[in-house]
């Protein structure tokens, strides 16, 4: 959190962070030491949960679901909402609904080509901006992008293309429209990146915990993993070097990465110890999730037996806290 | 349900159908109009959960977790629970902490190779059996084997194959031991076998919803799924003939199924009617999954706007069922 805080204060960034990793009003609240009053979401209802928290200024950063524009008007009057459009159509569908003041942000595609407006697309930007104009409910907030194509580069070479050419593409747009705001971010160039020319705000969120994916990407060092799953070893096979795991899909999602050494990967073994983990030589991997099964392989498991409890770190931190916090078993030590 | 308990009564076997995959109270109730009592879940807390609805013998299908060993107290004592064992190791953890009386039954690989005693391992076997006699608590109830890896089958004859091997190695077993009670399902070999030599119980689960892959697998027409995810169109791209869905890795999981054409396949679009789906001429497939995107593809996608609903049939049931739950989202229609 300082290390980002301070990376963002020193380059004149606003520091929005992404709240849908740890999903946690406890580590939310973390934030606010580091002077963080503005945050980033990915639903209507997580935007709900951090409000009551009485978070005030609040990104949902998803292309904005119009099903849910009555839903709006349950957020006290006190809270700014920054929501993402990227078309006529669905800025017209949330203009019926809208019955209190939001912010619109032009979801605009840095190079991912997941969501979006091309931001060759003058037309579709520019009507955009002139339904807001007219409409006094609505405040144009200017263009957010995301660089999600970074998860695919294996090292810092890689990442800083990606952060050259995404934060370009939003550089041109604020040079354009008379230097509308900008807001980017992405875990990999946040955290490999020194320079932000063009941008204004700041919004990585998986950098709060790091996970394997950000460590095969080149992101974080394997140290800087800050969240860990403790699994029970239910029964060992020591004839095809497993141990099986209650933890399974249900808990780690089913995400996988690919390791350094070419081979998937679903999650790590480390030693657990009282408030954190330590790597270990020879550690065993995950390599299979079925429902609530996990099969860890590898020689370090010839040292198990059932009843003992392993760390292991997960692929992605976020999809994994998030099957955990569902089910009530995310739990803060250290 | 009907089908399943039909085939259970007419091979006479008991009928003890997987609460996993629904892991609704309600969607369980409807079992008993097929005079089902016995029940199979996959952890200690969805046993918990089933009991409170009057659900009296409970078979915890997965390896047992020897650490949740004082959770098994909080059972009324009226609630007959049928674990599982397969090594001696796990079972001294057990005994040591059991504080009522627990059927175990030995959890014997019979092809899977995920989990399970060698069933030629019968020094371990009758270990297992000596060590329930001599505790006044422990029962010892049979063998229970899971044939998981017809999962990887394509069409009847495949399927077939597996059913064969695995309930071979159950008639085994009850042979060399005195007719020992053996216990056996996976949705694939009992939606298409017909006969089950040896074999005393079933257990699938699945069956219930079936999914995209039990289709692609060959255990059920595509007609015969019973679960659809409602999701928000939020965006199209006609240029990439794509739209984006409110709805990720979050609801789906991440699992993934590989279709007839040999391409993988994370969904399949659907139109929904007022009380269930119906299939399309050149529906589009979800491709990809993040946390709260998904992304359909396909000609299909040409004529959808913001706003819509699409439906989407899952790869897996039990793994979106899961997380839907968790969210308190579940729906039943029809």
């Amino acid at each position: 959190m300082e290390k980002m805080a301070e990376k963002a204060a020193s380059n004149n960034l606003n520091f929005r962070p992404h709240f849908k990793t740890h999903q946690s009003l406890e580590v939310g609240r973390w934030f606010r030491d580091f002077r963080v009053t503005d945050i980033t979401v990915s639903s209507v209802s997580m935007a709900h949960y951090f409000a009551q928290d009485n978070w005030k200024n609040i990104t949902i950063a998803f292309p904005f679901n119009t099903l849910e524009s009555s839903l709006l008007t349950d957020f006290n009057d006190s809270v700014g909402l920054n929501l993402c459009v990227e078309s006529v159509q669905a800025l017209k569908n949330l203009e019926k609904e809208l019955k209190r003041p939001a912010n619109a942000f032009i979801k605009t595609d840095i190079g991912y080509h997941r969501t979006g407006v091309d931001p060759s697309d003058q037309n579709t930007i520019e009507q955009l901006i002139e339904h807001c104009a007219k409409n006094p409910l609505l405040n144009w907030a200017g263009f957010l992008g995301h660089a999600g194509h970074s998860y695919a580069c294996r090292g810092t070479q890689e990442i800083l293309e990606v952060h050259q050419s995404g934060t370009a593409v939003l550089a041109t747009l604020k040079d354009r429209y008379n230097g509308a705001y900008t807001s980017y971010g992405d875990t990999p160039t946040c955290s490999v990146a020194n320079s932000f020319t063009g941008i204004d705000e700041l919004r990585p969120g998986n950098f709060v915990y790091y996970d394997l994916s950000q460590y095969h990407i080149g992101s974080c060092s394997l140290e800087q993993i800050a969240v860990c799953m403790a699994c029970p070893v239910v029964t060992t096979h020591p004839e095809r070097n497993q141990a099986v795991l209650y933890g399974g899909g249900v808990h780690f999602s089913k995400d996988r990465s690919t390791g350094n050494d070419g081979a998937p990967c679903l999650g790590l073994m480390v030693k657990l110890t009282d408030h954190a983990w330590e790597p270990m030589n020879d550690a065993a991997q995950l390599v299979s999730l079925s429902q609530e099964h996990g099969i860890l392989q590898g020689d370090a498991t010839q040292a198990l037996k059932p009843g003992d409890v392993v760390g292991v770190l997960p692929v992605h931190s976020c999809m994994a806290v998030d099957c955990m916090k569902d089910k009530g078993w995310t739990r803060i030590v250290g």
